[in-house]
């Protein structure tokens, strides 16, 4: 191995003047410059800062636990993984522990399914430290296919999905593929999640925003839709694609079926790609999820000469869901209508990647294939399954009635994803307050937030919202209810403050 | 969970025109249509397929296996996965486990550095389906640190470090801040690796290639490098970046002290990034690996007013090495020397994607720091990590001796890497019969050889040579000699067929 010898350890350098070196601020690629992804910015890091803070033992913050409400993270809260999911991986990640089954059944309650998954996987991709097809191993995109199959009752190609290490690594791919220079331009919902925005920011593409209505639940406005399209038309854009998540992120809503053949009308009208975000498809609380790839098989049905050359993707997740396992990045997406010269071209641009996760693709697996209600594992399973679901909704509800006891706060009723984002009418000693430090005061309020409860989320300015107004996004993960009595407190000392 | 609904199963939509669609291949990214990537390209699909030929039984192949000599991937032939490793893994995903230690000492083997281990992971991580920071966990980037004080001699700071999902992703991150249009140069060995390349492509950016030296063992020739530099320069080329892959890829060559000396002048000289892509540090058999870290360390404070100002960043990954666990993705690179806001861009870019898969970051971890001489697993570790270590240099040679037994195949000495880089002189009617398929001579080669006996190499022009000269890159995982019989016995058959 490495040769250990030990010799004097240099102090760390210091800085010298930016002209000496190649790169500084102002000759790197000024498209990674321009990005914003506030998810995890400065909020993000000064809350981890106080993590820090608090783990060493300082007693100086006005808090003694950090809540990260910023990012869906819900293991990193209360949320205990699926019992399943963890003993098949397990056995992935060692297979000799499959030696002594006994010991796996009478020792730690290893039924027969979680044996059979994983000698069936271990079978498929021969070691998890094995780079499997860049597309992912294709006994896991059948299962992925039977899924889709099962969910929409039309049929999946295996070829055309797609693993990769979480849904942002497919929207990457997308976009990457689309965006052919700064006129080419994709509808964004406005407020969106900036993964989209950065991205486009990134390649240098055009961000052509359409404004969810508020008031309508947040639902996806049509005509607005048409008007931004039209409007970039007009500048010259070329649009090319529109994305929509749903459920909503940071919004929650859900799209009604109606609703989806309205944005598969325009696609088809004006040739654009759809992007559907379902990472949420389970996350539902009111009414039911409909996926774009069956409302689109629908009315090919009907009408095919409208709609049998719409280009759809859709895009899934491990992160989200019941299954929250965000940290082991994966899921897939669905290429629908394509031209194989082109889906050949995003297999090119992901082979150069390699491949996704190998375990991460495993847990896809296990997602879209849980245990059969004949299955041993069965039974906890679904019960683990449903006791997240139901402590999500209720932890949803709590924070909306908290919400609701707040002075300028009005929130939309929860009906998916993971997250509330209420609107706050500040008043103008605050925006005054804010500007004076150079920030939207949205920003200012939540940082303000964070300072004197410890609780992180994020500013409505780091998801695009109209003119004048304020909001923030907060997940409803976290447990208890001492986090969401921390920001009614808070609140209501800052409206007093700045009135 | 999703609707079950069985709906009648609509046929694949047949392909339509080209025109109907929104993209096709014309106007989709360029860049992309401009990238290769021949690791994983035409050869590569061909094996593919024919593997799922005999895996369903057909016999009209003429060889009844197919071996993946393209591409670096350990697990995927003979290499067994490091115990320690894996059992920490297994504890991990399923810390459910822990809950009976007795039964995992007694029945499974675990020592108590195993479950201790996936403890202290544990308390970091929370669960490793929680994203993490997304520099990666701070507890890893300490340990990464301390390793590379240890191998160095030279201290490391956890805040300069950055997980990531394979090394291929970190180059990625490094192309994306260093390159700012189509006039950023970066100097990138020939041959190479050909992730350089494409990445190059996909930023519309500009490799400025520079030959290494074939009968010098692939040594780098500091000379080549600066014409190369001094003639882009002179046709405006902004060179902002040299590339080292050290040991080699696809050569095996290791770079001596003096040699990075060399390349560390150039850099301080002409401001240049050195981008060391350190991947198979402990693949080396013959001299010592020396990294570029260690050097330029040595180098500041010898002559701090020269070498102070140089920005190195080093790559090291899991997937190579005794370790070969390349499906989990797991990597690292150190900045160093960094402008501490082009640091925050890097942050900014990679916090995009979230966060590296955790489970590749625990990897890494153990990778980094191996139990150690009084604990109970070294034993076996040291056993299992010398066998690998002693298998790769067998086969290496076995190689290497098969080769010098073929007409016209010469290959340097095997010195470190997975791969050997021979070339082969090609006789004119070979040339003529490429032609006529419109394939570079190696390329011709390499296909016949996959269809006359399974065997996948990558032919050199997937990794740049000197024109008129034809390579292939194969690695020496494959265990046994049948597959290297194969390869002769073609060869010879190929070169009376072609005379």
């Amino acid at each position: 191995m490495e040769t250990r010898t030990t010799l004097p350890i240099a102090s760390q350098r210091a800085l010298s003047t930016t002209a000496a070196r190649c790169l500084n601020i102002d000759n790197i690629n000024p498209n990674i410059k321009a990005a914003k992804y506030a998810v995890r910015g400065e909020l993000a890091v000064k809350a981890e800062e106080y993590r820090v803070k608090l783990a060493q033992g300082d007693k100086s913050l006005p808090f003694d636990s950090v809540i990260f409400a910023n990012i869906g993270n819900p293991q990193q809260l209360d949320q205990k993984p699926i019992t399943f999911f963890r003993q098949v991986l397990s056995l992935l990640e060692n297979p000799l522990l499959l030696k002594n089954k006994e010991a796996l059944r009478t020792s730690f309650g290893y039924q027969d399914d979680v044996i059979a998954r994983a000698e069936k996987l271990l079978a498929e991709v021969q070691s998890v430290g094995a780079y499997s097809h860049s597309q992912g191993a294709p006994l896991i995109r059948e299962s992925v296919a039977k899924f889709i199959e099962r969910r929409d009752g039309y049929s999946a190609d295996p070829q055309s999905l797609f693993l990769t290490g979480g849904a942002s690594s497919g929207v990457n791919t997308l976009l990457n593929v689309i965006c052919n220079g700064p006129n080419a331009g994709v509808l964004v919902p406005i407020p969106q999640y900036p993964l989209y925005t950065a991205t486009l920011s990134l390649l240098n593409a055009t961000c052509v925003p359409y404004q969810l209505e508020e008031q309508k639940a947040w639902g996806t406005d049509l005509d607005a839709m048409r008007r931004s399209l039209q409007q970039a038309k007009a500048a010259g854009t070329d649009v090319r694609a529109v994305v929509v998540i749903n459920p909503g992120n940071p919004t929650g809503a859900s799209l009604s079926a109606d609703d989806i053949k309205s944005v598969l009308d325009i696609a088809a009208e004006e040739k654009l790609v759809v992007i559907a975000d379902e990472v949420y498809q389970t996350n539902v609380f009111v009414g039911e999820f409909t996926s774009f790839k069956k409302r689109l098989r629908e009315l090919q049905q009907e009408v095919p000469a409208k709609y049998d050359n719409v280009e759809l993707v859709s895009l899934h997740s491990v992160s989200k869901g019941m299954v929250g396992e965000c940290g082991h990045r994966g899921g897939y997406f669905e290429l629908v209508g394509f031209d194989p010269l082109v889906a050949a071209q995003v297999y090119k641009f992901i082979s150069i990647m390699l491949c996704p996760p190998v375990i991460g693709q495993c847990l896809v697996e296990l997602m879209v294939n849980p245990p059969k209600e004949d299955e041993p594992s069965h039974e906890l399973y679904q019960k683990e399954y449903n006791g997240i679901r139901e402590g999500l909704h209720k932890r949803a509800l709590a924070l909306y009635e908290a919400f609701q006891r707040m002075e300028g706060v009005e929130c939309q009723e929860p009906q998916g994803s993971m997250y509330l984002f209420p609107t706050i009418t500040l008043p103008p000693k605050a925006i005054e307050s804010a500007a004076a430090e150079d920030r939207a005061a949205d920003e200012f309020y939540c940082l303000r937030l964070l300072d004197a409860t410890g609780v992180c989320v994020v500013p409505g300015s780091g998801f695009g919202q109209k003119e004048n107004t304020f909001h923030f996004r907060t997940t409803f993960l976290a447990p208890g209810t001492d986090w969401v009595e921390r920001i009614v407190k808070f609140h209501s000392e800052f409206m007093a403050k700045h009135n």
